[in-house]
């Protein structure tokens, strides 16, 4: 039986993914009293009193929701707010399994900039961080933006920089083994769109100075006709000598190739024309720009992929839980630039440096240093 | 120590009183890849193709959000979302130990109608039902009326029906204990918010012909100066005499008292100008408007409260678990009138006629028949 059958049984089989567990039980009218009323109006006034005490009394501090209006779902596009829920399960299951966290699919019936960020406001106050989770550009920029503006509590987009820290990792890491430097390396980008400027911006806050960005038309680049506001923003910080021309332009001596696009559009001929000792980061999934067999045949030292049963898996998961574990028990009301780079750096050092090898950059998921590690080191970036 | 203080210690203790719990174990790649990607897509595209889907490959249909801006929680009024979550948390609690549900808690910072609504109505898809909780009247009522108009899922606020329901059960085995009939008895309701006027409106579907509808300023009489839409709705179905007065004129010769207002308001004279006979449910919680001993000492024959250690405790949890898990699992996409009356009935019918006496007319919420027999009668009950 293929994954996706075996998949489709094992939802069937469990009427989705994550349930309600009491955290005590409930046997007699006393265990009533205590947790409901009367007695609960005691915490209650507490709260009134002095709000910051809901982080002590209630599931807020370990609470988080995972919101989506299902409008980029995995590589399947904007399918509806129902059919994206399996999704924000399974994101909510990976929360708990990694991080220890509480987390709650809620998926929203409006694509209207306004209406997200009026409803996730207006939410809010029930959590104490939020996961936006496959919102289509460029709408999910705005909706990030205006929330974290708004909200007192950590609002992060994973798509855009849950995939940026991991993919910043990766190259710290593929970087240190080719021994070559961020600040000298020629990067292509391919696909900008929110995880590809994502990624852009992170590595440039990571000492990258030579990006190029391309999308299906080819590469990004000042005066392109085509700009819309943000990738006006991005031909200003990337693509120095300003290249006018296709993917396989962009990528001739590149020593790192990115890929958050669609599957199957890097050829071997693509690879072989990049640097020596090339990186190579095909991250579309569940099908690669290329796949790992073909990219390290045309010549790549390095390669990572979003692929599960592969060497090297530049996944989300290696950070999202830990980052939000970090904010949640640190106290953080944002998200900052210095606890996301604190938690890039954390998950690059848990590969030892005697450890790292091609196919070796990033630990397993499974690696239970992973999230404690983030998450310490997320705690001491917290101002 | 008192239940307050014991109460507050035990939320400091817990950090709230819910969490989530994975259905399954993640412990390899390959369960990686059922629960998530590549695998959740398979579900995605199924829910897509037939949206029916989700209430078989999502939590949707055993997850209820409950939500509130907490303007009336408990007895302490307006108290904000924030301080009304522990109150929220408990209901979950609830909704697990005694129907299986897996409950949700959301409040939403806001009181405007119009908000309320709309954001209500988009998260919707989330969840397999909604139980609105601790809203104030008059606000209440147009946002349970349009929720229901809007959503594909079941709205019930549960101060209100709930409520109603449970009373309903009370009444019903109280009368038949004491001989009467409920067309012919009369009935005096004092609290003319949510709750009171909701049990009126359900009393008279199970045949009351004769109530009187009071609150802090008298009777609801037609022509009064102070009548709200909703008061001049009631008008017209209660108070056949018109009569003008406080509530110790009305409740005179009463056959019934249902206090569902604040504590202490109702004195021992009140209770002993009642009929022979009489049947008296304060329900103000935590202090009942007449304490139990006084009222029947008073010469009341039968006295339910909301009191949790005392016998006829007449409270929502006997109704809400099962009905949500009723409507849930009967595929209900409204609660209709038939759903509670049939709950309510099944409810009195637990505590069979040779067992009923003054201080057992309802069954105890611990009792296990409870939320299966209310379940069972209202998935009889969907068309």
């Amino acid at each position: 039986m293929d994954i996706m059958q075996e998949s489709l049984e094992f939802h069937k089989k469990h009427h989705g993914k994550i349930e309600i567990k009491n955290k005590f039980p409930i046997n007699d009218m006393h265990d009533m009293s205590l947790a409901y009323t009367p007695g609960v109006a005691s915490s209650c006034l507490a709260i009134k009193e002095n709000p910051e005490l809901a982080y002590e009394l209630t599931c807020k501090r370990n609470t988080i929701a995972v919101i989506s209006d299902g409008t980029a779902v995995l590589g399947l596009g904007d399918i509806g707010p129902l059919a994206g829920l399996p999704v924000m399960e399974g994101k909510c299951a990976l929360f708990k399994k990694f991080g220890g966290l509480d987390a709650i699919p809620i998926v929203l019936n409006t694509k209207d900039v306004d209406e997200l960020v009026r409803t996730i406001y207006l939410l809010s106050p029930s959590f104490g961080g939020i996961n936006l989770e496959d919102i289509s550009a460029p709408r999910c920029f705005e909706v990030e933006r205006r929330l974290i503006e708004m909200c007192d509590i950590p609002v992060f987009h994973d798509d855009q920089h849950g995939t940026a820290i991991v993919c910043g990792a990766a190259l710290l890491n593929a970087l240190k083994l080719v021994g070559k430097k961020i600040k000298d390396v020629k990067i292509v980008i391919n696909g900008a769109g929110s995880a590809g400027i994502a990624i852009a911006k992170f590595i440039i806050d990571l000492g990258a100075r030579h990006i190029i960005l391309c999308d299906r038309f080819g590469t990004i680049y000042r005066g392109a006709p085509n700009l819309n506001s943000v990738w006006e923003e991005m031909s200003l910080l990337t693509n120095e000598n300003n290249l006018v021309g296709q993917l396989s332009d962009a990528i001739k001596g590149a020593d790192v190739f990115i890929g958050v696009s669609v599957g199957n559009i890097v050829s071997k001929e693509m690879i072989t024309s990049m640097a020596k000792d090339s990186i190579v980061f095909p991250l579309a999934n569940p099908t690669p720009e290329i796949s790992r067999e073909e990219a390290l045949i045309a010549g790549a030292r390095v390669v990572g992929t979003g692929v599960s049963n592969k060497p090297n898996q530049i996944n989300n998961s290696l950070i999202f839980p830990g980052l939000f574990k970090g904010a949640l028990h640190g106290g953080a009301k944002k998200i900052t630039k210095e606890m996301e780079i604190s938690a890039c750096l954390a998950l690059a050092k848990i590969v030892k440096p005697n450890e790292l090898k091609e196919d070796y950059i990033l630990p397993n998921i499974f690696n239970k240093k992973v999230a404690s590690h983030v998450s310490k080191a997320v705690i001491k970036a917290i101002k």
